[in-house]
């Protein structure tokens, strides 16, 4: 059972990132974790034609961070852990699809394992593992939340 | 001995990443590796005032690229084959110190080992080991470059 | 296409670690990767009752390993270049089974995920990344090449 | 201030691991972490005449566990979490020698990057960051152990 599906990860991801420009639009949250796909733009470019890897890393990073929020709500601060990640291939300049499948939702943390596909030719581009680690408390209280 | 010093590195990784406000100052280009400052901006911050993930992920990467063309020289195009990173602390707002140290330099791939620190305190804040693939022959030629 | 089926895997792993009584038995060797089962031993336990680190560890490596033969056969001499496992569940004494995926193999390198579960409850115990080097020529000749 | 020396760590490795033939020697247990001497057996070689990738990860496992148990005592059953190893060089068949550093002693987690050493040439073969998590109570109290 999510906490978040979809549309109220899109709002929330919008509203925690104000100062960067992240157009990512999730289009599945379900019990395995998410998917998202991450729009193209000249600024993810390096020498070479192809994809920074910074541009990688921090898609890699946003997926596994939607992945948590997205079980457990947006009332934890969460923080990465830990992150590590293969550069498989090297990707053409063309939006991102990525995937995020929680391997495991303990008591102290979180632990992703995230697919990057390129949608030029839906090819495996990088593959990465994280660790989220998960407050005891919660420590953003849910504005509409009625006590019962 | 190393190919390109300090002041090289710097004229290098501001023109191989025009699109991108990269304000990094390398300080030491030596046999061992290479050290930067890294100034704080405030598209850096995340929710909770620390320094997001991505910025002490894209400085990982900076670095052990750094220490790689500071070893091997400009001509080669080389890329991030893969990198891992522990987040020991939360970075306050303020600058970062990293060092890079080349732990291998083969025929095939480069090993690096980075230590990021942040200037508040001298505190190490994350902990980084990447892998540089090495390509088997120069690819952007000195001796053909029409100095302007 | 496989270079290897479970039968030849099976024969050619346990002639390959002739001095460590590896009973590990393969029943899976397609074009995704493999799959195999490790039985329980009482040399596996660590204080507490569990299995150890090092258990799960060789695991991994013998699977991706496995993965690599599977496909481009046993005339390479492959060797592991990196290794990461994320420890997820502590595993019971209990007979494990793991598979193993190739998500690239290149000319250089082959990048293998590995999945760990216990076979008590069918639970994911472990997951791990690994590459392994690939060498450029074959430096076991097959028993069948006519030499030149 | 370290909770154990080497002569406690070599007494306790060696209780901790009865099953296994643990030869390692403890010879240096400070603040910064230990460093112990890995005895070379004929059990330890693969193909090749190397020493095999689950020599280097078990002594990369033990030698982190070793830095941990040193610093908070043995009174914490504490389990790797995390575990990440470079393969640098194939060590050839001689004693090992491995150093480990503790990042970060945390409430929740201890992270140790570990430096393993052919003694035959003082090269670094393996590089390895772990993590450890640590409980939140002791699970065997020294209150109860009667001294001898």
């Amino acid at each position: 059972m999510v906490a978040m599906g979809p549309d109220e990860l899109n709002d929330f991801l919008a509203a925690a990132f104000p100062d960067v420009e992240l157009s990512a639009r999730v289009t599945r949250a379900d019990d395995e974790g998410v998917e998202l796909t991450w729009p193209f733009h000249a600024s993810q470019l390096r020498p070479g034609g192809t994809l920074s890897g910074p541009t990688l890393m921090t898609l890699a990073d946003t997926v596994a961070y939607a992945s948590v929020v997205s079980r457990i709500g947006p009332e934890f601060l969460t923080v990465t852990s830990h992150l590590a990640i293969d550069f498989l291939r090297k990707p053409p300049p063309a939006d991102l699809r990525a995937t995020g499948e929680l391997l495991k939702v303990g008591r102290r943390q979180a632990v992703i394992a995230v697919r990057i596909y390129s949608t030029a030719d839906d090819e495996l581009v990088a593959y990465s593992t994280s660790t989220y680690a998960l407050p005891s408390t919660p420590t953003v209280p849910r504005a509409d939340r009625a006590e019962p």
